[in-house]
């Protein structure tokens, strides 16, 4: 990809564009289409030639670090329930991208510092899974916790790892492809602002780039007091560097609320396209790790424009005063304001916008697809245009 | 458990019993049978009456810090293939404790720290990782990498977390219960030796009390040069306090060999008792976390014996030089020389001890079950009787 591996994310020991992790899904069966959003193999558990299955896992990285120092700072442990609903939404809403099942069968995988977090830590976890899964079962949406596995590990795990695995099987003519077109419109969906479903503002922060939130925006004194949250192989200047504490507040919100906000679910905004607009949809991208760049995974020779992007929410204007990172990093380590984006023909998009208001979701069209000889994007924000391309053949 | 809460395993941040992670079963829904290695649910997938399934996750632990400190002392990446198969094996051998399914959904999930890890070696863990499926495919299990989550995660992680989830349906009727009986007599199937599938001899070390025989075992200048293999939470009296080298011999084995020796797999094994004495088997144990202890969580009114465990194998009589643990933490933290155990009637043993002797791997009745007014556990192990107890209610 076009951002440079030079970056402060990068100097942080994490890769927004992973280039190695990709690289090793080539070592890899092919999957049934080369562009879904998940790998989708044949449905070897029943050998059904009309099905298609999939196996997905995902974890919350280090946002699990700031769960971590607001439990620290103030013993209350709503924070790991909060936690938990990351730790979901980032596997369902990219399965959901792919496809709608009905039901998911769930695998937690926890590594945790025994010294560090307790069984009531784990508990909350576990509770916060649950009382999230009943939510989605309103939506006929069904998670199925299946069990999963806690390991002590502090010679390997400073505070703890959070992540799990969801298993699904889909009907193989319902499955979105990717297949995007020249002359589609792209559709964002808003990362931030409170869904019929949401009981509270949700920032839109998601699960990404959390290493650089907490270091950009958290004041030094959160390294000295909790020196188990750095890698003490990262630039000491690149750590803990901000003008915030977490109980701060910025415009209206804590800046631990803005930072530890859950991911918002886009499940019921998806399941409804699935069900209604599935033959009308060309793609569905989840804005995660790669943030506005994510896209350049999915396609071959287009070139992607997004020129009418969100105004950046609270989170996000927050990170960016605090950071010294250029615009490009900043699009391509945070969703930026949407974190769901659907390709469809022009025709289609209002639809769309108009499902996702009945959810309370600000959508609009972000941009559009032209044809290109190569793998390209082109951020237009502000007076800047940024250019991305993919270099590797997918 | 009637282990200790003060020993050394629980000191180094570990906990062999894992209360704290089994209370948080209780919280899930409950399985079909309560006491199946595995947990085993309804086959939501396909709502078929007469099948089930499972998820199940597991991972190596701390092996992934030996794996590192060989690796860095030689160069060598073959380490990390080798420690594909621990990953792999530990899912599947609970998986075929429960049940012999032809097919496995595998995904994996590694949180690094990339200023120590590089790709390279998550791409010798990927190939590990294929090598082994290739080597299950001959006996008929079909192990299909579905893909997975690789996590930059440098603030939460010292080097790396290696761990995988698996997915299966199985036959209702298909399934090990674990109905285990007084009058059952206990065989146990050696960890170490080399079965007819392995091309070279295993040490039997397995995947669980790598904590305590890394720092047990090695050196003090282990520590001193890599300080990112050590909690430093933890009491420096228990660190590398060991006399060995990893390049030192012991027994003419290196003490890397016998430490990294990959977890052997009972599958083969395991695959020809399901199709041929499904009927006779009362239950199936894999000694895991836990260590000979382990069938406690799977007993209710019983009095386990062993009272004819294997002669100590090489890796554990070196364990056992080094540590100052005691037999009773000894044998709850390893395997010690078995890591399955069937439960079964005296007169079906012999056959399974032939069947075993087929894949050269080493069998032998270890032990009995007795009536008794709770759940306990007798070791005899040399002179001395230990006794353990489960206190809480299944």
């Amino acid at each position: 990809m076009g951002a440079s591996s030079e970056n402060e994310y990068s100097r942080r020991g994490v890769s927004a564009t992973k280039e190695e992790v990709h690289a090793l899904a080539a070592l890899l069966p092919s999957p049934l289409f080369p562009h879904s959003f998940c790998r989708v193999y044949p449905d070897y558990l029943t050998d059904s030639a009309k099905w298609a299955t999939l196996v997905h896992s995902d974890g919350v990285g280090t946002k699990a670090i700031l769960a971590y120092l607001m439990w620290k700072e103030t013993g209350d442990l709503q924070v790991w329930r909060q936690l938990a609903q990351d730790v979901v939404v980032m596997n369902t809403d990219d399965v959901f991208c792919t496809a709608a099942p009905r039901h998911l069968l769930y695998c937690s995988l926890i590594n945790r510092n025994r010294h560090k977090i307790p069984g009531q830590v784990l508990q909350a976890l576990v509770e916060g899974t649950l009382a999230f899964f009943e939510a989605m079962q309103r939506f006929g949406v069904h998670l199925h916790y299946m069990g999963g596995e806690t390991a002590d590990v502090g010679d390997a795990v400073r505070t703890l790892t959070v992540d799990a695995a969801v298993t699904c099987r889909i009907p193989k003519n319902r499955i979105v492809k990717n297949e995007i077109k020249p002359g589609d419109v792209i559709v964002g969906f808003a990362s931030y602002g409170q869904a019929t479903y949401e009981n509270c503002y949700n920032s839109g922060i998601g699960c990404n780039g959390l290493t650089s939130a907490r270091h950009d925006v958290l004041k030094s004194d959160y390294g000295q007091r909790y020196p188990e949250t750095v890698d003490p192989a990262v630039d000491h200047q690149l750590i803990y560097r901000g003008s915030r504490l977490l109980l701060d507040t910025y415009q209206g919100y804590t800046v631990a609320d803005l930072l530890l906000s859950p991911t918002r679910t886009y499940v019921p905004l998806l399941l409804a396209m699935h069900e209604n607009y599935f033959d009308q949809i060309h793609g569905i991208v989840h804005c995660t790790g790669g943030g506005q760049t994510k896209v350049l995974h999915f396609i071959n020779n287009l070139h992607i424009v997004k020129n009418n992007l969100f105004p950046l929410p609270p989170v996000f204007q927050l990170v960016r005063q605090e950071s010294t990172a250029s615009l490009k990093e900043l699009y391509t380590v945070f969703n930026m304001g949407h974190r769901l984006e659907v390709y469809c023909p022009e025709q289609i998009a209002p639809v769309l916008v108009q499902l996702a208001s009945s959810f309370k979701i600000e959508a609009r069209i972000i941009g559009e697809v032209r044809a290109s000889d190569r793998a390209c994007l082109t951020l237009h924000i502000e007076h800047q245009t940024i250019d991305f391309y993919r270099n590797s053949p997918l």
